[in-house]
């Protein structure tokens, strides 16, 4: 493959196979946030820098996504980036702080380092999310963006990182890159942090429609510059992360998200083709949004991850027999016993099926989980999954 | 009907007799949090008294409970309460402070009244949240509650509110007494808070099933007798919030959702007829809990409330002819001009069809709403739902 040439040959590429379609011996696994805070590994890298500045240098970026490959036989590593990259690029200011929107009774300390000392009984590290200091109060503020195009040009730490991990990987696991899809984006730059209605937000898609439309295709543009960039670098498989579909309904949906998901797809597969590299399967993961699936299957995205919401049997008769389904154990069921994880992977395998089909929670990976069960979760895929 | 000795006549009773699946003149309406913080009125005597000394003082619930009846054409009245007083009469403390969970992007100005000064360009009052000072840590905690059998007890004030409520309605609306479900109370005990995942709760469920049951048991317990002393008091239905719904899937909604929401149907049910009162229509509102209608229309609640990511159409499929449907316009809508809030109830009411449904908003009124756009909602539905 042209797209090959410089990397290593892959050993193992049974989620890429997976993402096509193809034949696997046995179900590919991968878990969102598999590089996360719940890794004493990555908390040691996290205490010495900040957030963003792991983000933008690659060594940090390849070192701690690369980090739960060490622990667990798993089949593909996402980079080490966040969403919020791109409104960066387009020139707002994001700034990560403990304590928004976390899900800890007590956020209050800051203390990212491998102690965490609070007055709970329950040692749990503060949540942390992205704050921006300046979102967009109103449509006039969309002359603070920078162009689109020129977004990129910001963003080569990514590329870079990308490149280097795609080397240091050896093959051994297919690479996932990754963006925010354009409403999910749109719905940061004007709440300014995490929401539990993003009624701010939604009052532009209900008040400004026309300045909604325009701020998605600036996302749009930059996120599709932004994915075959990530390509070019080294990326193997993308995934589209609608993460505020639930706050949409169906008509919202249609009218706000689904045609600018259509047009990364559709462009970046496009622009894909021209520079003479191969197909790139495409993952869309809409958070929440169940009503979404058969909309969704409309698409050119190979790959479609549910939630644990969404029951596997209803998600196939949605989308129907040809898309590849991703996900869904439920995140927290990792808070259970190791036998009770075996027996719910069990049975997630079991709904799913073993083709078409890619293994992972249904949302990514929470700061105060055990990471020997994120093992015993790797380990039931691959037991129940074998042909 | 027995229970309405003392009370005055209906005069309207439109929304009750939809409730029950009788033929109805047009369409009945009310909407969720409609007594609240986007009436200037409403704020006015907020500024006076902290929220739970107005859920306390009947004459002040019954004040801001009837507000919105004397602005709109409204078919119902909801008690104004919280779902929080049966956690406070199971012994916990519970505060309102503001900024927590907002939906606001500058939460910390501290100013519910009716001048809102904030450095944003947007006229948007604090949201407030509930905290539970000590939350449940364990399951030890669970000997720090109160018997549930006493609970209602404490709870004198609320009969009381609602005694004083249905007399001065006069029977011109149906009086709604409500509680929230077991699974969404005991989430919040336990995170303390809003929180995204409730990954703390859910932890319960997957590390102390036990416990988690015994926790939801008293719970049940007590939210019988309290909504049995709400029609004992006036009460003419009763709605259960399953505001947490969307945090579980399937699988923990039949185990830990489901038997709780049934038993609390049968058993005030049963209550309510040994105490030669007439049976109460009464309404379940799963939020989120898309994956459940079909599950919720196997039990004897006459209505099923449904948020705005369901398609009317959908929603009907999954809960059968039966089941009266409520719901379910997205409260954004509201953000939207005059006409489009029209367009937008007109699609829905053809959707939902003109019998076996009440209009509604898919979820709560949010305080930076302007109460002109609500009349046209209640205008709307009465122009578009006429036989």
């Amino acid at each position: 493959m042209a797209q090959e040439s410089g990397f290593p040959a892959m050993v193992n590429d049974r989620l890429l196979r997976a993402a096509r379609g193809e034949e696997v011996d046995q179900v590919p696994v991968w878990v969102m946030r598999q590089a996360g805070r719940y890794l004493p590994e990555f908390r040691e890298v996290r205490a010495k820098h900040d957030f963003f500045t792991m983000c933008q240098t690659p060594s940090l970026s390849c070192q701690v996504t690369l980090q739960p490959l060490n622990r667990f036989p798993l089949d593909a590593a996402i980079i080490f980036s966040d969403i919020l990259v791109i409104p960066q690029a387009l020139g707002m200011e994001v700034e990560m702080r403990p304590g928004e929107m976390s899900s800890s009774p007590t956020p209050r300390a800051l203390s990212l380092n491998l102690s965490y000392t609070y007055h709970t009984r329950i040692l749990k590290p503060p949540n942390m999310g992205p704050v921006f200091p300046s979102p967009l109060r109103g449509p006039e503020d969309l002359s603070r963006l920078a162009p689109p195009g020129d977004a990129c040009t910001k963003l080569q730490y990514v590329f870079d990182a990308l490149t280097l991990t795609r080397k240091e990987l050896k093959g051994k696991a297919t690479l996932i890159g990754f963006s925010g899809a354009p409403w999910t984006i749109m719905a940061y730059m004007i709440e300014g942090k995490g929401s539990k209605t993003m009624s701010n937000a939604k009052g532009w898609l209900y008040k400004h429609a026309e300045a909604s439309h325009r701020l998605l295709k600036i996302i749009t543009e930059a996120t599709i510059h932004y994915l075959v960039g990530q390509v070019k670098a080294g990326a193997q498989v993308l995934q589209v992360f609608e993460s505020h579909a639930e706050h949409l309904g169906p008509q919202l949906f249609r009218d706000f998200a689904l045609p600018y998901l259509k047009q990364i797809c559709d462009q970046v597969k496009e622009q894909v083709k021209q520079l003479g590299l191969p197909d790139i399967p495409m993952i869309v993961f809409p958070k929440g949004g169940h009503y979404a699936l058969k909309d969704l299957a409309s698409l050119k995205y190979e790959v479609i991850g549910i939630d644990w919401t969404v029951d596997p049997i209803l998600a196939r008769e949605l989308v129907g027999p040809t898309k590849v389904l991703q996900g869904n154990l439920d995140p927290c069921a990792l808070y259970g016993d190791k036998k009770s994880i075996d027996a719910a992977v069990k049975e997630m395998v079991q709904k799913f099926g073993r083709h078409r089909y890619i293994a992972n929670l249904g949302h990514g990976m929470y700061p105060d989980m055990d990471p020997d069960h994120l093992a015993a979760f790797v380990q039931a895929v691959q037991k129940y999954s074998k042909d």
